[in-house]
């Protein structure tokens, strides 16, 4: 086994990279842009140019290396096959893993972003030496990565844990980014707060601080750690939507642990203490017994959990 | 590795027993009643004397026994314990891998039922070569077994696939089994079932089949192939439910096959033809592509499964 590992996590706007040892200690991270023009082409081949580069800065050799692994937004299954692409960053479907070993000629392990987050997040992060484990991810979408005994629930194609999708209400109108109704994605990400509060407002006319400024999700938790009536009722209605979403979660994957993360978890405890009482609501019994944590790698989960998949990987 | 090895399903009334070849033929099969009386005390003990006389009865030595699988009707964690114990049966918690062992002197693996039926299901059944499976059983309740790249996805308790209790009705006033509302059990099964038509039939006065005589989930789908048409309308209800209650599971596992058993499986594929097009309706467009197919082992997915547990076991 090699002395090192890269961790590689490719966003829409940033590629994150980092060089790990052999015991998963962090030792470099860097960015790069994502270039998304001409379908992403470029994107890989920048990626293995910036590792080689890295390599010969810090005198590493090939064989030094275990590997390197990859996170990418969209579902990405065992074999490292994309088949729906990643909308975000112009792939059309083809096979990460080979497409990067092609150019690496080193070690691959490739995943979805949310998978690569919920892998670190395990292994080095809030949820820290749990073998069963939901990352949720509270951004412009609820994104979801599952650990089952340690391993990445991946799915036929790579489309285990989309949690974000869970049909959640049956009397939407509005349609989701995925084209169905009533998705946990509508109400339980940052979107879906700022959504479910500005529906509020308009349908009430006390007053509020939501009432003046710019509404997002930090603006809603703020008002709510000011004790704003209307606030507070937003929050509990996104509370009662995120709970009910990780309720069914956890009577199918009876997890330990949900590790939050994302925007929205950097208004703290106080989420969690929105959407516990929720949960409990709507859980099974046989499943209440989950310890909900924040995540705490913030934007580095993913290259964390990139790495840590080479590092651990079953040889 | 010996050469047979032996199942045990245990439900309500009788325990199923299976003794297997070690390629998982079943060479015989039996069964005994289960004796729920003082917390199920003799249950464990009837299983280990039944199976040490099939052993005598067929002059098999220990040393010819791989191990014996153990399927019973609670969640049952990786390690044996069962934290609710088994309801039905009498059981308080206990560890059920620890307490067979002690009687047999042999290797020992325990599941839940459902999970049991599952991995039968996915080894020599509906789904038989496929490793991302879940097989519904849709009986009283509605159960379910979740295989992840082989492995049964049991999950921190061993409460890993109880879809039954996905919260799918935010305006349900009646109370599930479990305490919640709304869980998918109460309108995905055969008892379900039997509600919506009960339901059905109070709303509306039209004519229909199902007035008359009993009202069963047979009765229902009977009435369906005549072309009634509230049975139809109940049947489609039904598969609204069912349908966006697998979208839900197809969003967190991201399985291949849906395996369908139990009593409501006996419809036949007029079942999956009601459920499949609401499944489509409800699911992720990327988890999308998953085949329906019924559950070929009836009663014996059980037995199956479980010796399957002991014939597959990583060593």
């Amino acid at each position: 086994m090699g002395k090192y590992a890269f961790g590689v996590d490719i966003g829409g706007t940033t590629v994150k990279l980092g060089l790990f040892d052999n015991i998963g200690q962090l030792l470099d991270k860097w960015e790069i842009p994502t270039v998304t023009d001409n379908g992403g082409a470029a994107i890989l081949p920048d990626i293995a140019k910036s590792i080689l580069g890295k390599m010969k800065e810090k005198d590493i050799e090939k064989a030094d290396v275990a590997g390197v692994g990859v996170g990418a937004p969209g579902a990405v299954a065992e074999d490292g096959m994309m088949v729906g692409g990643a909308v975000n960053i112009g792939w059309a479907a083809f096979n990460l893993k080979t497409a990067l070993f092609n150019l690496l000629q080193m070690p691959i392990m490739a995943t979805n972003d949310a998978n690569a987050a919920a892998y670190g997040e395990m292994w080095r992060g809030g949820g820290a030496g749990t073998p069963n484990l939901v990352a949720v991810t509270l951004g412009t979408g609820v994104g979801g990565g599952i650990i089952v005994n340690g391993d990445l629930l991946v799915g036929a194609v790579g489309g285990g844990g989309e949690i974000g999708h869970i049909h959640v209400e049956a009397c939407e109108e509005e349609s989701c980014n995925c084209g169905n109704k009533g998705c946990l994605e509508q109400y339980g990400s940052a979107t879906g707060l700022v959504r479910i509060a500005r529906r509020r407002l308009a349908a009430d006319n006390r007053p509020s601080i939501l009432r003046q400024g710019e509404l997002s999700a930090k603006a809603v938790f703020d008002a709510v750690k000011e004790g704003d009536a209307l606030a507070i009722e937003i929050a509990e209605k996104f509370g009662d939507y995120l709970g009910k979403g990780l309720a069914i979660v956890a009577c199918v994957a009876n997890p330990e642990v949900f590790v939050l993360g994302g925007g929205v978890s950097k208004a703290g405890e106080i989420l969690i203490s929105y959407v516990e009482p929720y949960f409990q609501k709507y859980v099974l019994p046989a499943c209440r017994n989950v310890k909900f944590s924040l995540a705490v790698l913030g934007n580095d989960a993913g290259i964390y959990g990139a790495a840590g998949l080479i590092l651990n990987a079953r040889r």
